[in-house]
C-alpha cells in the first residue's frame, strides 16, 4: 500500500465555467484497476484567514452561499491572483472583505476539500495587527464583519448557519498555534 | 442582506459519472445579478465518523485520495445508500473500514464542503463502544487502521499526509462534545 497505483490513463470528462472534471484509470499495487474522478481548480490557489481583531476575537463574514443558497458564517478567504504572492492575497482579501489591513500573517497548513473527489487547496493563514483599510472587491454585495470570540466557539459550532468545515477546521489550527502546541512560519 | 437572492434560471450546464454542475443566475437584493456555478452530488448523502477505540483514542484510516494522487490520513467516512438510516451507514462504514461495529452513535453537525460552491454536506458521528466485526466494502485495496491518540493531535496537524479540512473540522468537534461544551443527540 505504500506503493502508489500507476495511472493508466487521464482525460477531462466535463468542463464549466468555474470547474473541470478529470476522469483517471487506476491500476493499485494488488492489480486492482479503477477510475476514478476528480475536480480541478483553475486558478492559481485560495487562502483563508483567521484575522485577529484582538487577542481573543477573529472575524467571520456573512455572505450568501451559492452552493447551499442561503446565507452562512465563515472566516475570510478568496482566491490568489495569478503572480500574487500568498501574503499579498491575504492582505487583499481582508481589506476587500472585513475593511482591515494587517502587518503580520502567519501560514499554518494546506488543506484539501477533498483528498478524495478534488485536487488542490486551501492555504489557512493566521493575520494579526489589523489596522482599518478598505480595498473594493467583486462581491456583489458588501459582506457583513461578524466578531466572535474564541471563549464562545461552542455556541458558534452549534449554529446551523456557521457549517463549513474548512472554518470550523481553521479556527482549529489556530487554537493550537496561538496556545504554543503548533508551529507556523512567518509570511 | 437578510433577504436571500431571488433565483432568475437555473440550468445543468455539465455533467459526469459522480459529479453535476448547475449554473444559477441570482438577483440580490440590491439589484445586482451575478451567475454562480454548483456543485450538485448524488446519492442520499454522506456521513464521517469519529469513533473512539478507548477514551484517548480515534480511528483513522490511510488510503488513496484519487483527488490529490497519493496516500492521505482521514477519518472514516462514506455515501449513505438509498433508503439507509444514518446511523446504519455509519455502522456499515466502520465495519467495512476500520473492521469495527459500535454500540452508540452521537450525531455532532452537518458540515459543508463549501457553502460557496457545493450544495449538500456530510454528517459528522462520533461511534463509541465499539467491538470487532468486519463487512467487505467496495475498496480498492484494504485501507490500513491508524489509532491516534487526541494528546498526539498537534502532531497529527502538522503531518502532510493528514490534511482534510473536515477531518480537522470533526475532531475539534469531537474535542468539545467530549469536554462537555458541545451538544450531540443520540442516533
Amino acid at each position: 500500500m505504500d506503493k502508489k497505483p500507476q495511472i493508466l490513463h487521464r482525460s477531462l470528462v466535463a468542463e464549466s465555467r468555474l470547474f473541470r472534471i478529470e476522469s483517471i484509470d487506476l491500476r493499485f499495487s494488488n492489480g486492482v484497476e479503477r477510475t476514478y474522478e476528480r475536480l480541478v481548480p483553475g486558478g492559481s490557489g485560495a487562502v483563508m484567514m483567521i484575522a485577529l481583531l484582538d487577542d481573543d476575537t477573529f472575524a467571520l463574514i456573512r455572505e450568501y452561499g451559492g452552493g447551499v443558497e442561503d446565507y452562512t458564517l465563515t472566516l475570510p478567504k478568496g482566491a490568489v491572483d495569478l503572480g500574487e504572492s500568498m501574503r499579498d492575497a491575504c492582505n487583499r482579501e481582508l481589506q476587500e472583505e472585513i475593511g482591515f489591513a494587517a502587518r503580520e500573517f502567519i501560514y499554518l497548513k494546506k488543506m484539501s476539500l477533498s483528498p478524495s473527489y478534488m485536487r488542490g487547496g486551501i492555504d489557512v493563514v493566521l493575520a494579526r495587527d489589523l489596522f482599518p483599510s478598505k480595498l473594493e472587491g467583486d462581491e456583489p454585495e458588501p459582506l457583513e464583519l461578524v466578531p466572535w470570540k474564541f471563549s464562545d466557539l461552542p455556541e458558534l459550532y452549534a449554529r446551523d448557519d456557521f457549517n463549513e468545515g474548512r472554518a470550523i477546521a481553521g479556527l482549529a489550527l489556530a487554537i493550537e498555534y496561538l496556545a504554543g502546541r503548533f508551529e507556523g512560519a512567518v509570511l
